[in-house]
């Protein structure tokens, strides 16, 4: 029988730590959900001390997943603690994550703590931890350039302490897969209860090698779980994408030899839901679910000889869910098909007056556009209009103009805190004006630092999401926002923003 | 010393190869000028017998690029070598790449032929090829799915008749790093004349391991020669990335010890420049180019906490040319001023009149938004309006209303072959309704496969450059356009992709 390979999925917590990926309690739910179904067998929910927010969402996740471990990340003192065994009350299965950096740049520049102040505290946090928790993950921060003698009696003392999955990060992206897999296996040759615990990788793609980094960790140092985010989301280059990381053990299972729980079926979904939620483009040349990873599968023929496809494709498009996702919704389409898709989709409503506002939503939409996609669906849940009627900023109406030689022109109707109020103004172009028509009232002062736009689905007829990031403060977040009008999808995703850089609190921010 | 090991930049073939990426004689040359200010070994600069296009792509990059060996793939026949060395005659430095299928499946299924006659047939092209270049390169192609020995004879032969590399591609995607390392070694080892010749790797990232594999031929195999291409760009999900494979090489020489001559400073605006040409995004968390890479330098504050940068950094922004892209221009810069920074930026101007029709274009652009980038120089020549005065179909004017409760209207004055014609139309919104009013006239009976627009630099008065790919009878091209009105931009770029769609003849395809 083959061991069993743990996927642990960080999108939550690691991925939404990319500067501008930040997701409400909803949104992660969804996503959640989501990965419920693509069977992943950890779940990091957040990092319950973060935030209040975060907290929330943790606790939202935990009563609510019930096939996946449900995690929570923490700082490794009992306050931090504390908040995580709090927050993951409900769960079917809690895992509570504690860290501490262990190499000699963290200790010192970071930390401020000697070696044997971090050895303490890392014991005693996981001895806390123990009391509230059986499931107990124990990483040590930048492993990777930390020294191993030093990192060894850590490592130890923290299984003693009862850490069951012992994570070695290399937190900077600085590895080799050659001298990554070595140093895993060294480390579990030279501590003596290193088969007490189930040993876990996280990579980061700084070089490009996280993929590659985490296998090696798997196969020449023996880890049995992977750490990883949907799309390779996180901070910098991102982290190990969990559908490359999973394709690449299933397609060459003749040289892993283990088995993954996860149902790759559920990966496309998984990747366009994160995509659309935090506004992080997938590019089209990214393996598995760009636009190009399977060049049939989304419409494209080659140009001249149309070559075989086994002889260029070592993996079928059906397999990761491409194609799957052709239901199609139009004008004539029922509340309960409407509602039975939104469930299949993850999207979980909290009353039958919500159903009936996106149903509505979802017929006014129809009336504008013949085809309606999963992707619409998602889009238009994922405006949150719906859920959040408490938003500061509301969009009410549009009507622009732009004509060659002239000054483009928008009015912009809206809601401040439930009061309509109207702004007129000029710009470069039509979507610059509507923004500045908002601006008129607002006066947010904050930075626009990305502005992008895809078309939801591949037609002229499509709708345009719009993700506009701003940044004030400090602060960056990413508003998204969709219309067959690209102007009001502009217009949209602005208010949006504007509304998350209102409503969110600073954050403690958490290990790479 | 250490040993020198040599960048292949395969960008403008096997990057170009990838459907909707193709690019025109004045892009390539654009693209290769910057590679070889990037300091590339070799610049593969297309596949000569490939169309007629290509044939004159080469010839001008060979007649052009002094300091990079230009190379041009050829098929394993008299007539594609003879192409290939024709359109390399006017080259500094000109190396032939011949290449045929060694595997069983693409013996079997895609050439027909049995292995005698495939080692027959590199034998006889190496030998033909050598008449007219002395710098031969032999591919086998899918040689990681090959069989070993056939494999070694194959080489053998080729080294005894001249080739001077030997490329051994996992052309599927299917490698491990551990196991393509050793499968390079054992080739190196068995091939009695395996010193006869350079060897190279080629990588593709199906599973995500493009870069990890190349570097593992390297530093297990004893290859000297990585095969790689801007950002990745390739067939499906591309090829190894030259700026992950360069920047792993210079920060972990402590392990490879190899001099990479690259300069590493030009990569950021080789990026920059491939994405804008083919309309391929680059992710923002993708290695080294996305804007989240370096998350300081694209103007991204962290949450919370200001770490440290040494804490989490392994490079430089700086080392890979962010921030060194500063330079604004406006309304007050001078012609002398404006046509300087266009040579900085690769942009060589046929005649003195392309060069005032360009400075024009700037002048208009600089009436209407107050700080010009790089960018908006690179988009403004990338409209390739200066060169292409026999386009087909040219853009005049539009004017366009979208409101609140109405159906969007765009009028739209374009010219087709020099005649002015004026379309109106209605659409979903103010895009929908200007690409139906350029088809009130044109009829071209395309689909449309994907629209994106990024805003150009980040702020609200940035221009929007848009990336329409079109797809028709099996042929797929991307247009591009940019302005500061984001629904000319469309049109522009609707426009640029019907002219491809126009202009270009099928080619035939390469290798993977």
């Amino acid at each position: 029988m083959s061991d069993k390979l743990v996927i642990f999925d960080t999108t939550l917590r690691d991925g939404e730590q990319s500067p501008g990926a930040s997701m409400t309690r909803d949104e992660k739910l969804r996503i959640a959900r989501q990965l419920e179904r693509l069977k992943v067998d950890v779940i990091e929910a957040g990092f319950a001390a973060s935030s209040n927010g975060d907290f929330e969402a943790i606790k939202a996740i935990a009563n609510t997943i019930k096939d996946s471990t449900v995690c929570s990340l923490s700082r490794a003192n009992d306050r931090d603690i504390t908040l995580a065994a709090d927050a993951l009350q409900g769960a079917s299965r809690a895992r509570i994550h504690t860290f501490i950096a262990t190499s000699p740049v963290h200790m010192e520049k970071k930390l401020r703590m000697t070696p044997e102040q971090v050895l303490e505290q890392a014991k005693q946090s996981v001895r806390f931890a123990r009391n509230r928790v059986a499931d107990i993950e124990f990483s040590a921060e930048d492993a990777y350039r930390s020294e191993e003698d030093f990192l060894c009696r850590v490592i130890e003392a923290v299984i003693n302490e009862g850490a069951t999955t012992i994570n070695v990060p290399d937190t900077v992206g600085y590895a080799i897969p050659e001298l990554y897999g070595n140093f895993i296996k060294t480390l579990r040759e030279r501590v003596p209860n290193s088969d007490k615990a189930i040993w876990s990788v996280h990579c980061h793609n700084d070089l490009g090698m996280a993929v590659a980094n985490s296998l090696a960790g798997v196969k020449i140092g023996g880890a049995r779980q992977i750490e990883c985010t949907i799309n390779g989301l996180g901070e910098r280059a991102g982290n190990c994408s969990l559908e490359e990381v999973v394709m690449a053990m299933r397609t060459r299972r003749d040289y892993f030899d283990l088995d993954v729980r996860v149902d790759a079926t559920q990966i496309l979904a998984a990747s366009r839901m994160v995509s659309q939620t935090t506004g992080f483009v997938v590019q089209p040349n990214k393996a598995i679910v760009g636009a190009n990873a399977f060049a049939h599968a989304s419409g494209i023929h080659q140009d001249g000889i149309m070559k075989a496809r086994d002889t260029y494709e070592i993996m079928r498009a059906e397999d990761v869910g491409w194609s799957a996702n052709k239901i199609i919704m139009g004008k004539l389409s029922g509340r309960n098909a409407f509602k039975q898709r939104l469930q299949e989709l993850g999207v979980q409503m909290d009353s039958e007056a919500e159903v009936n506002l996106a149903f509505a939503k979802f017929k006014e939409l129809a009336d504008r556009k013949s085809e309606i996609f999963d992707e619409d669906i998602l889009a238009l849940v994922s405006e949150e209009n719906i859920a959040q009627s408490h938003d500061q900023y509301g969009f009410v109406s549009l009507a622009q103009h732009s004509e060659t030689g002239e000054l483009p022109q928008a009015t912009v109707v809206m809601t401040i805190g439930g009061h309509e109020v109207t702004g007129t103004a000029n710009g470069n172009g039509p979507v610059d004006a509507s923004l500045k028509a908002i601006e008129v009232h607002v006066k947010s002062g904050s930075e626009m630092v990305l502005y992008s736009v895809n078309a939801i689905s591949g037609s002229t007829e499509s709708q345009g999401e719009v993700t506009v990031r701003l940044q004030h403060s400090g602060r960056v977040v990413n508003g998204v926002g969709a219309d067959p009008d690209i102007v009001v999808a502009s217009a949209k995703a602005y208010l949006n923003a504007l509304n998350k850089l209102q409503s969110q609190t600073n954050r403690v921010a958490a290990q790479g």
